[in-house]
Protein backbone atom coordinates (compact mmCIF):
# COMPACT_ATOMS: atom_id res chain seq x y z
CA UNK A 1 0.00 0.00 0.00
CA UNK A 2 0.93 3.51 -0.69
CA UNK A 3 2.39 5.89 2.29
CA UNK A 4 -0.28 8.42 1.97
CA UNK A 5 1.90 10.97 3.63
CA UNK A 6 2.37 13.61 1.42
CA UNK A 7 0.34 12.49 -1.25
CA UNK A 8 -3.10 14.02 -2.26
CA UNK A 9 -5.94 11.66 -3.36
CA UNK A 10 -5.86 11.67 -7.10
CA UNK A 11 -9.40 12.69 -8.59
CA UNK A 12 -10.54 9.33 -9.97
CA UNK A 13 -11.03 10.48 -13.61
CA UNK A 14 -7.62 12.37 -13.84
CA UNK A 15 -6.24 8.56 -13.38
CA UNK A 16 -5.02 7.97 -16.76
CA UNK A 17 -2.98 10.57 -16.98
CA UNK A 18 -1.16 9.56 -13.99
CA UNK A 19 -1.09 6.13 -15.86
CA UNK A 20 0.27 7.81 -19.14
CA UNK A 21 2.97 9.57 -16.73
CA UNK A 22 4.35 6.23 -15.90
CA UNK A 23 4.58 5.00 -19.12
CA UNK A 24 6.31 8.10 -20.52
CA UNK A 25 8.82 7.96 -17.62
CA UNK A 26 9.65 4.38 -18.93
CA UNK A 27 9.59 5.14 -22.26
CA UNK A 28 11.94 8.48 -21.77
CA UNK A 29 14.36 6.25 -19.56
CA UNK A 30 14.81 4.11 -22.60
CA UNK A 31 13.43 1.11 -20.62
CA UNK A 32 11.13 0.60 -22.94
CA UNK A 33 11.87 0.20 -26.41
CA UNK A 34 9.94 -0.28 -29.73
CA UNK A 35 9.05 -3.65 -29.94
CA UNK A 36 8.57 -4.17 -25.98
CA UNK A 37 5.42 -5.44 -25.33
CA UNK A 38 3.43 -3.64 -21.89
CA UNK A 39 2.92 -5.79 -19.37
CA UNK A 40 -1.04 -7.08 -20.27
CA UNK A 41 -4.34 -4.56 -18.80
CA UNK A 42 -4.51 -6.61 -15.53
CA UNK A 43 -0.98 -6.58 -14.29
CA UNK A 44 -0.98 -3.28 -14.89
CA UNK A 45 -3.88 -3.24 -12.94
CA UNK A 46 -1.75 -4.65 -10.05
CA UNK A 47 1.11 -2.93 -10.51
CA UNK A 48 0.42 0.87 -10.85
CA UNK A 49 -2.48 0.49 -8.58
CA UNK A 50 -5.25 2.06 -10.23
CA UNK A 51 -8.56 0.85 -12.32
CA UNK A 52 -8.66 -1.54 -15.39
CA UNK A 53 -10.71 1.07 -16.83
CA UNK A 54 -7.58 3.36 -16.20
CA UNK A 55 -5.26 1.28 -17.80
CA UNK A 56 -7.60 0.94 -21.16
CA UNK A 57 -7.98 5.01 -21.40
CA UNK A 58 -4.23 5.65 -20.77
CA UNK A 59 -3.90 2.79 -23.69
CA UNK A 60 -6.27 4.27 -26.12
CA UNK A 61 -4.54 7.58 -25.36
CA UNK A 62 -0.57 6.06 -26.72
CA UNK A 63 -2.35 4.00 -29.44
CA UNK A 64 -4.27 6.91 -31.32
CA UNK A 65 0.06 9.13 -30.72
CA UNK A 66 0.95 5.74 -32.09
CA UNK A 67 3.42 5.02 -29.11
CA UNK A 68 1.86 1.55 -28.77
CA UNK A 69 -0.41 -0.84 -31.10
CA UNK A 70 -2.97 -2.98 -29.56
CA UNK A 71 -2.45 -7.12 -29.29
CA UNK A 72 -5.61 -8.65 -29.39
CA UNK A 73 -6.51 -11.81 -27.44
CA UNK A 74 -6.16 -12.82 -24.08
CA UNK A 75 -2.98 -15.44 -23.96
CA UNK A 76 0.42 -14.74 -23.15
CA UNK A 77 0.76 -13.45 -26.21
CA UNK A 78 -1.77 -10.00 -25.49
CA UNK A 79 -0.76 -6.57 -24.60
CA UNK A 80 0.56 -3.74 -26.23
CA UNK A 81 3.49 -3.69 -28.09
CA UNK A 82 5.09 -0.15 -28.30
CA UNK A 83 5.22 1.24 -31.48
CA UNK A 84 7.73 2.59 -34.47
CA UNK A 85 4.46 3.84 -35.98
CA UNK A 86 4.03 6.34 -39.32
CA UNK A 87 3.38 9.84 -37.83
CA UNK A 88 -0.58 9.43 -38.19
CA UNK A 89 -1.16 10.40 -34.97
CA UNK A 90 1.34 13.32 -35.29
CA UNK A 91 -0.53 14.54 -38.57
CA UNK A 92 -3.80 14.24 -37.43
CA UNK A 93 -3.18 16.16 -33.80
CA UNK A 94 -1.57 18.86 -36.10
CA UNK A 95 -4.77 18.94 -38.10
CA UNK A 96 -6.61 19.35 -35.27
CA UNK A 97 -4.62 22.50 -33.63
CA UNK A 98 -4.98 23.82 -37.14
CA UNK A 99 -8.17 23.55 -37.81
CA UNK A 100 -9.47 24.83 -34.32
CA UNK A 101 -7.06 28.25 -34.73
CA UNK A 102 -4.95 27.48 -32.45
CA UNK A 103 -2.14 29.27 -34.87
CA UNK A 104 -2.91 31.90 -36.75
CA UNK A 105 -2.80 31.28 -40.31
CA UNK A 106 0.25 33.23 -41.27
CA UNK A 107 1.88 31.81 -38.66
CA UNK A 108 1.60 28.41 -40.40
CA UNK A 109 2.16 29.77 -43.61
CA UNK A 110 6.03 31.22 -42.32
CA UNK A 111 6.76 27.71 -40.79
CA UNK A 112 5.60 25.83 -43.75
CA UNK A 113 8.39 28.06 -46.03
CA UNK A 114 10.89 27.91 -42.96
CA UNK A 115 10.29 23.79 -43.70
CA UNK A 116 9.80 23.89 -47.22
CA UNK A 117 13.06 26.08 -47.87
CA UNK A 118 15.38 23.33 -46.11
CA UNK A 119 13.12 19.89 -47.87
CA UNK A 120 13.90 22.17 -51.66
CA UNK A 121 17.68 22.09 -50.71
CA UNK A 122 17.98 19.13 -49.67
CA UNK A 123 16.36 17.37 -52.47
CA UNK A 124 18.75 19.48 -54.58
CA UNK A 125 21.63 18.31 -52.35
CA UNK A 126 20.26 14.73 -52.89
CA UNK A 127 19.70 14.79 -56.68
CA UNK A 128 23.75 16.54 -56.59
CA UNK A 129 24.38 13.06 -55.33
CA UNK A 130 22.03 11.22 -57.96
CA UNK A 131 20.18 10.54 -55.01
CA UNK A 132 16.16 10.54 -55.01
CA UNK A 133 15.94 9.59 -59.01
CA UNK A 134 12.64 8.28 -58.64
CA UNK A 135 10.70 11.34 -56.46
CA UNK A 136 12.25 13.61 -59.09
CA UNK A 137 10.71 11.83 -61.60
CA UNK A 138 7.35 11.24 -60.62
CA UNK A 139 8.12 15.43 -59.71
CA UNK A 140 8.53 16.05 -62.90
CA UNK A 141 5.28 13.82 -63.80
CA UNK A 142 3.38 16.08 -61.23
CA UNK A 143 4.50 18.78 -63.22
CA UNK A 144 3.51 17.80 -66.84
CA UNK A 145 -0.04 16.79 -65.05
CA UNK A 146 -0.28 20.51 -63.94
CA UNK A 147 -0.25 22.24 -67.02
CA UNK A 148 -3.03 21.06 -68.34
CA UNK A 149 -5.13 24.10 -68.29
CA UNK A 150 -9.09 21.76 -68.17
CA UNK A 151 -7.65 21.17 -64.52
CA UNK A 152 -10.17 22.32 -62.22
CA UNK A 153 -8.62 24.52 -59.33
CA UNK A 154 -9.89 21.07 -56.08
CA UNK A 155 -7.57 18.35 -59.01
CA UNK A 156 -5.17 21.51 -59.18
CA UNK A 157 -4.80 22.05 -55.38
CA UNK A 158 -4.75 18.28 -55.01
CA UNK A 159 -1.62 18.10 -56.95
CA UNK A 160 0.19 20.98 -55.49
CA UNK A 161 0.00 19.26 -52.36
CA UNK A 162 1.61 16.18 -54.11
CA UNK A 163 4.40 18.78 -55.64
CA UNK A 164 5.07 19.80 -52.23
CA UNK A 165 5.25 16.37 -50.08
CA UNK A 166 7.24 14.83 -53.11
CA UNK A 167 10.09 17.72 -52.38
CA UNK A 168 9.64 16.96 -48.57
CA UNK A 169 9.96 13.28 -49.42
CA UNK A 170 12.58 13.97 -52.33
CA UNK A 171 14.64 15.61 -49.38
CA UNK A 172 14.99 12.62 -47.58
CA UNK A 173 14.47 13.88 -43.80
CA UNK A 174 11.48 11.95 -41.85
CA UNK A 175 10.86 14.38 -39.64
CA UNK A 176 10.53 17.57 -42.21
CA UNK A 177 8.51 15.70 -44.13
CA UNK A 178 6.16 14.55 -41.98
CA UNK A 179 5.95 17.85 -40.42
CA UNK A 180 5.70 19.43 -43.67
CA UNK A 181 2.99 17.03 -44.41
CA UNK A 182 0.94 17.97 -41.81
CA UNK A 183 1.35 21.85 -42.60
CA UNK A 184 0.42 21.36 -46.28
CA UNK A 185 -2.64 19.52 -45.50
CA UNK A 186 -3.76 21.67 -42.74
CA UNK A 187 -4.11 24.56 -45.23
CA UNK A 188 -5.46 22.55 -48.05
CA UNK A 189 -9.19 24.00 -47.24
CA UNK A 190 -7.98 27.52 -47.05
CA UNK A 191 -6.22 27.72 -50.14
CA UNK A 192 -8.37 26.11 -52.17
CA UNK A 193 -11.11 29.00 -50.82
CA UNK A 194 -8.75 31.27 -52.08
CA UNK A 195 -8.09 29.32 -55.22
CA UNK A 196 -12.05 30.13 -56.12
CA UNK A 197 -11.79 33.69 -54.92
CA UNK A 198 -9.15 34.05 -56.99
CA UNK A 199 -10.79 36.02 -60.55
CA UNK A 200 -8.11 35.97 -63.06
CA UNK A 201 -7.63 32.06 -62.71
CA UNK A 202 -5.97 31.40 -65.39
CA UNK A 203 -2.92 34.24 -64.74
CA UNK A 204 -2.22 32.85 -61.40
CA UNK A 205 -2.58 29.23 -62.42
CA UNK A 206 0.60 30.17 -64.74
CA UNK A 207 2.54 31.93 -62.02
CA UNK A 208 2.15 29.42 -59.92
CA UNK A 209 3.23 26.85 -62.64
CA UNK A 210 6.29 29.08 -63.90
CA UNK A 211 7.50 29.07 -60.45
CA UNK A 212 6.77 25.44 -59.69
CA UNK A 213 9.36 24.87 -62.89
CA UNK A 214 12.27 26.26 -61.76
CA UNK A 215 11.67 25.20 -58.11
CA UNK A 216 11.76 21.68 -60.17
CA UNK A 217 14.96 22.86 -62.91
CA UNK A 218 16.86 24.29 -59.43
CA UNK A 219 16.20 20.88 -57.49
CA UNK A 220 17.39 19.04 -60.59
CA UNK A 221 20.13 21.07 -61.25
CA UNK A 222 21.24 20.21 -57.73
CA UNK A 223 21.64 24.01 -57.15
CA UNK A 224 20.88 23.58 -53.31
CA UNK A 225 20.58 27.33 -52.84
CA UNK A 226 18.38 28.09 -55.70
CA UNK A 227 16.05 25.46 -54.80
CA UNK A 228 15.65 26.81 -50.96
CA UNK A 229 15.38 30.83 -52.34
CA UNK A 230 12.90 30.06 -54.90
CA UNK A 231 11.13 27.40 -52.59
CA UNK A 232 10.65 30.06 -49.54
CA UNK A 233 9.67 33.14 -52.12
CA UNK A 234 6.92 31.33 -53.87
CA UNK A 235 5.51 30.32 -50.48
CA UNK A 236 5.71 34.15 -49.02
CA UNK A 237 4.40 35.60 -52.75
CA UNK A 238 1.40 33.17 -53.27
CA UNK A 239 0.25 33.61 -49.81
CA UNK A 240 0.92 36.72 -48.67
CA UNK A 241 -0.11 38.49 -51.87
CA UNK A 242 -2.63 36.54 -52.81
CA UNK A 243 -3.90 33.68 -50.18
CA UNK A 244 -4.01 35.67 -47.23
CA UNK A 245 -5.74 39.07 -49.16
CA UNK A 246 -8.58 36.77 -50.76
CA UNK A 247 -9.40 35.18 -47.50
CA UNK A 248 -9.01 38.11 -45.25
CA UNK A 249 -11.29 39.60 -47.89
CA UNK A 250 -14.09 37.31 -46.83
CA UNK A 251 -14.24 38.46 -43.08
CA UNK A 252 -15.65 42.09 -44.71
CA UNK A 253 -18.27 40.80 -46.29
CA UNK B 1 -31.35 17.65 -27.04
CA UNK B 2 -29.12 18.70 -29.79
CA UNK B 3 -29.80 18.23 -33.61
CA UNK B 4 -28.91 14.52 -34.29
CA UNK B 5 -27.91 15.77 -38.13
CA UNK B 6 -24.09 15.68 -38.98
CA UNK B 7 -24.04 12.43 -36.48
CA UNK B 8 -24.48 9.16 -38.23
CA UNK B 9 -24.08 5.95 -35.96
CA UNK B 10 -20.88 4.04 -35.68
CA UNK B 11 -20.87 0.62 -37.51
CA UNK B 12 -17.70 -1.57 -36.00
CA UNK B 13 -15.16 -2.25 -33.75
CA UNK B 14 -12.19 -0.18 -32.68
CA UNK B 15 -15.25 1.93 -31.93
CA UNK B 16 -13.25 4.48 -30.24
CA UNK B 17 -11.60 5.35 -33.59
CA UNK B 18 -14.65 5.34 -35.38
CA UNK B 19 -16.34 8.46 -32.65
CA UNK B 20 -12.65 9.95 -32.95
CA UNK B 21 -13.29 10.41 -36.63
CA UNK B 22 -16.69 11.51 -36.19
CA UNK B 23 -15.76 14.17 -34.00
CA UNK B 24 -12.44 15.15 -36.13
CA UNK B 25 -15.25 15.39 -38.94
CA UNK B 26 -17.27 17.90 -37.16
CA UNK B 27 -13.98 19.63 -36.51
CA UNK B 28 -12.46 20.09 -39.55
CA UNK B 29 -15.95 21.00 -41.44
CA UNK B 30 -15.97 24.04 -37.98
CA UNK B 31 -19.11 23.05 -36.81
CA UNK B 32 -17.67 22.18 -33.69
CA UNK B 33 -15.51 25.30 -32.71
CA UNK B 34 -13.29 26.35 -30.17
CA UNK B 35 -15.55 26.67 -26.98
CA UNK B 36 -18.41 24.76 -27.90
CA UNK B 37 -19.69 21.95 -26.31
CA UNK B 38 -19.70 18.33 -26.96
CA UNK B 39 -23.21 16.85 -26.42
CA UNK B 40 -22.69 14.86 -22.96
CA UNK B 41 -21.58 11.03 -23.23
CA UNK B 42 -25.09 9.24 -23.03
CA UNK B 43 -26.10 11.71 -25.54
CA UNK B 44 -23.15 10.51 -27.90
CA UNK B 45 -23.72 7.06 -26.99
CA UNK B 46 -27.29 7.56 -28.60
CA UNK B 47 -26.24 9.80 -31.24
CA UNK B 48 -23.45 7.24 -32.80
CA UNK B 49 -24.68 3.97 -31.53
CA UNK B 50 -21.58 2.66 -29.33
CA UNK B 51 -20.67 1.86 -26.06
CA UNK B 52 -20.35 4.56 -23.09
CA UNK B 53 -16.95 2.75 -23.02
CA UNK B 54 -15.90 3.79 -26.27
CA UNK B 55 -17.10 7.38 -26.16
CA UNK B 56 -14.66 7.60 -22.80
CA UNK B 57 -11.96 6.23 -24.68
CA UNK B 58 -12.10 8.29 -27.63
CA UNK B 59 -13.11 11.38 -25.26
CA UNK B 60 -9.87 10.44 -23.41
CA UNK B 61 -7.85 10.22 -26.49
CA UNK B 62 -8.89 14.22 -27.53
CA UNK B 63 -8.63 15.35 -24.07
CA UNK B 64 -4.62 13.77 -23.77
CA UNK B 65 -4.48 15.86 -27.46
CA UNK B 66 -5.50 19.00 -25.76
CA UNK B 67 -8.65 18.98 -28.19
CA UNK B 68 -10.87 18.67 -25.70
CA UNK B 69 -11.17 19.87 -22.22
CA UNK B 70 -13.21 17.45 -19.67
CA UNK B 71 -15.98 19.25 -17.80
CA UNK B 72 -16.97 17.80 -14.48
CA UNK B 73 -20.74 17.20 -13.18
CA UNK B 74 -23.38 15.06 -14.84
CA UNK B 75 -26.11 18.17 -14.89
CA UNK B 76 -26.62 20.07 -18.04
CA UNK B 77 -23.41 21.32 -17.77
CA UNK B 78 -21.70 18.24 -18.13
CA UNK B 79 -19.55 17.23 -21.18
CA UNK B 80 -16.52 17.82 -22.78
CA UNK B 81 -15.78 21.37 -24.21
CA UNK B 82 -13.85 22.21 -27.32
CA UNK B 83 -10.54 23.64 -26.56
CA UNK B 84 -7.58 26.00 -27.22
CA UNK B 85 -5.35 24.41 -25.56
CA UNK B 86 -1.60 25.43 -25.32
CA UNK B 87 0.55 22.72 -27.09
CA UNK B 88 0.82 19.76 -24.53
CA UNK B 89 0.25 17.26 -26.39
CA UNK B 90 1.68 18.45 -29.32
CA UNK B 91 4.91 18.51 -27.32
CA UNK B 92 4.34 15.46 -25.51
CA UNK B 93 3.60 13.42 -28.75
CA UNK B 94 6.68 14.95 -30.33
CA UNK B 95 8.89 13.92 -27.57
CA UNK B 96 7.47 10.46 -28.03
CA UNK B 97 8.43 10.08 -31.55
CA UNK B 98 11.92 11.23 -30.78
CA UNK B 99 12.55 9.17 -28.01
CA UNK B 100 11.55 6.30 -30.32
CA UNK B 101 13.60 7.05 -32.54
CA UNK B 102 11.07 7.28 -35.21
CA UNK B 103 13.28 9.85 -36.76
CA UNK B 104 17.31 9.47 -37.39
CA UNK B 105 18.76 12.51 -34.61
CA UNK B 106 20.47 13.92 -37.66
CA UNK B 107 17.23 14.72 -39.23
CA UNK B 108 16.30 16.35 -36.17
CA UNK B 109 19.15 18.35 -35.94
CA UNK B 110 18.38 19.81 -39.49
CA UNK B 111 14.77 20.03 -38.94
CA UNK B 112 15.68 22.25 -35.56
CA UNK B 113 18.57 24.40 -37.65
CA UNK B 114 15.60 25.44 -40.49
CA UNK B 115 12.72 26.18 -37.27
CA UNK B 116 15.38 28.06 -35.65
CA UNK B 117 17.40 30.02 -38.65
CA UNK B 118 13.65 31.12 -39.40
CA UNK B 119 12.53 31.90 -35.67
CA UNK B 120 15.65 34.05 -35.64
CA UNK B 121 15.09 35.88 -38.88
CA UNK B 122 11.35 36.50 -36.92
CA UNK B 123 13.20 37.78 -34.08
CA UNK B 124 15.48 40.27 -35.45
CA UNK B 125 12.85 41.59 -37.55
CA UNK B 126 10.63 41.88 -34.51
CA UNK B 127 13.58 43.64 -32.72
CA UNK B 128 13.88 46.07 -35.65
CA UNK B 129 10.06 46.99 -35.53
CA UNK B 130 10.82 47.93 -31.51
CA UNK B 131 9.33 45.11 -30.58
CA UNK B 132 10.08 42.02 -28.40
CA UNK B 133 11.79 44.21 -25.63
CA UNK B 134 11.57 42.17 -22.71
CA UNK B 135 12.69 38.60 -25.03
CA UNK B 136 15.55 40.40 -25.66
CA UNK B 137 16.31 41.51 -22.03
CA UNK B 138 15.62 37.88 -21.08
CA UNK B 139 18.08 36.97 -23.83
CA UNK B 140 21.06 39.03 -22.59
CA UNK B 141 20.48 37.51 -19.40
CA UNK B 142 20.91 34.36 -20.15
CA UNK B 143 23.97 34.66 -21.80
CA UNK B 144 25.24 36.72 -19.26
CA UNK B 145 24.24 34.00 -16.82
CA UNK B 146 26.01 31.29 -19.40
CA UNK B 147 29.48 33.38 -19.32
CA UNK B 148 29.93 32.31 -15.56
CA UNK B 149 32.62 29.61 -15.82
CA UNK B 150 31.90 27.46 -12.95
CA UNK B 151 28.42 26.87 -14.56
CA UNK B 152 28.36 23.04 -14.63
CA UNK B 153 27.20 21.20 -17.93
CA UNK B 154 23.97 20.36 -16.97
CA UNK B 155 23.04 23.93 -16.10
CA UNK B 156 25.13 25.28 -19.06
CA UNK B 157 22.58 22.25 -21.30
CA UNK B 158 19.81 24.09 -19.23
CA UNK B 159 20.33 27.90 -20.17
CA UNK B 160 21.22 26.48 -23.85
CA UNK B 161 17.64 25.48 -23.95
CA UNK B 162 15.85 28.65 -22.49
CA UNK B 163 17.81 30.77 -25.04
CA UNK B 164 17.04 28.95 -27.50
CA UNK B 165 13.11 28.51 -26.24
CA UNK B 166 13.34 32.61 -26.00
CA UNK B 167 14.93 33.14 -29.41
CA UNK B 168 11.65 30.88 -30.87
CA UNK B 169 9.01 33.24 -28.22
CA UNK B 170 10.92 36.42 -29.57
CA UNK B 171 10.13 35.77 -33.37
CA UNK B 172 6.67 35.57 -31.81
CA UNK B 173 5.48 32.58 -34.43
CA UNK B 174 3.63 30.11 -32.09
CA UNK B 175 3.50 27.46 -33.86
CA UNK B 176 6.99 27.26 -34.65
CA UNK B 177 8.18 28.09 -31.70
CA UNK B 178 5.86 24.99 -29.93
CA UNK B 179 7.73 22.82 -32.35
CA UNK B 180 11.31 24.22 -31.62
CA UNK B 181 10.78 23.91 -27.95
CA UNK B 182 9.67 20.10 -28.08
CA UNK B 183 12.18 19.68 -30.84
CA UNK B 184 14.77 20.98 -28.44
CA UNK B 185 13.09 19.11 -25.69
CA UNK B 186 13.74 16.05 -27.19
CA UNK B 187 17.46 15.97 -28.02
CA UNK B 188 17.96 17.76 -24.27
CA UNK B 189 19.23 14.24 -23.15
CA UNK B 190 21.55 13.27 -25.86
CA UNK B 191 22.89 16.86 -25.92
CA UNK B 192 24.03 16.85 -22.40
CA UNK B 193 25.64 12.95 -23.18
CA UNK B 194 27.73 14.85 -25.68
CA UNK B 195 28.27 17.57 -23.97
CA UNK B 196 30.02 15.16 -21.04
CA UNK B 197 31.93 13.03 -23.44
CA UNK B 198 33.34 16.34 -25.19
CA UNK B 199 36.82 16.05 -23.00
CA UNK B 200 38.29 20.00 -23.45
CA UNK B 201 34.79 21.20 -22.25
CA UNK B 202 35.95 24.86 -21.20
CA UNK B 203 37.11 25.39 -24.85
CA UNK B 204 33.73 24.33 -26.24
CA UNK B 205 31.96 26.49 -23.80
CA UNK B 206 33.86 29.50 -25.49
CA UNK B 207 32.85 28.71 -28.52
CA UNK B 208 29.49 27.99 -28.21
CA UNK B 209 28.98 31.67 -26.07
CA UNK B 210 31.22 33.48 -28.81
CA UNK B 211 28.82 32.08 -31.14
CA UNK B 212 25.52 33.03 -28.85
CA UNK B 213 26.48 36.60 -28.81
CA UNK B 214 26.92 36.58 -32.32
CA UNK B 215 23.31 35.54 -33.09
CA UNK B 216 22.24 37.55 -29.91
CA UNK B 217 24.11 40.91 -31.60
CA UNK B 218 22.74 40.21 -34.76
CA UNK B 219 19.16 40.15 -33.44
CA UNK B 220 19.14 43.22 -31.28
CA UNK B 221 20.68 44.98 -34.08
CA UNK B 222 17.59 43.93 -36.27
CA UNK B 223 19.63 41.96 -39.04
CA UNK B 224 17.22 39.41 -39.94
CA UNK B 225 19.68 38.02 -42.41
CA UNK B 226 23.18 37.89 -40.36
CA UNK B 227 20.91 36.14 -37.12
CA UNK B 228 19.34 33.55 -39.58
CA UNK B 229 22.85 32.44 -41.27
CA UNK B 230 24.14 32.36 -37.84
CA UNK B 231 21.41 30.34 -35.95
CA UNK B 232 22.04 27.80 -38.73
CA UNK B 233 25.61 27.88 -38.75
CA UNK B 234 25.62 27.37 -34.85
CA UNK B 235 23.25 24.54 -34.80
CA UNK B 236 25.03 22.54 -37.79
CA UNK B 237 28.39 23.11 -36.76
CA UNK B 238 27.87 22.15 -32.71
CA UNK B 239 25.77 18.62 -33.76
CA UNK B 240 27.78 17.71 -36.85
CA UNK B 241 31.08 18.40 -35.61
CA UNK B 242 31.10 17.58 -31.70
CA UNK B 243 27.64 16.46 -30.67
CA UNK B 244 27.02 13.48 -33.35
CA UNK B 245 30.56 12.29 -33.40
CA UNK B 246 30.84 12.41 -29.69
CA UNK B 247 27.35 10.10 -29.35
CA UNK B 248 28.83 7.60 -32.53
CA UNK B 249 31.75 6.81 -30.52
CA UNK B 250 29.71 5.56 -27.74
CA UNK B 251 28.29 2.86 -30.14
CA UNK B 252 31.77 1.17 -31.06
CA UNK B 253 32.58 0.95 -26.82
Amino acid sequence: MAEPTGWEPVPRSRTFELVLDRIEEQILAGKLRVGDRLPPERELVELLGVSRAAIREALRVLEAQGVVRAKVGTGPDSGSVIAALPTAGLTQLLRFHLALANFPLPDVVDTRAALERSSARLAAERAAAGRATDQLTALGELLARMDDPALTREQFNDCDTAFHVAIAEAGGNRLMADLTIAVRNAVRHPLLTAFHRITDWPAAAATLRAEHHAIHTAITAGDAEAAGELMEAHIHRFHHEVALPALAADDED
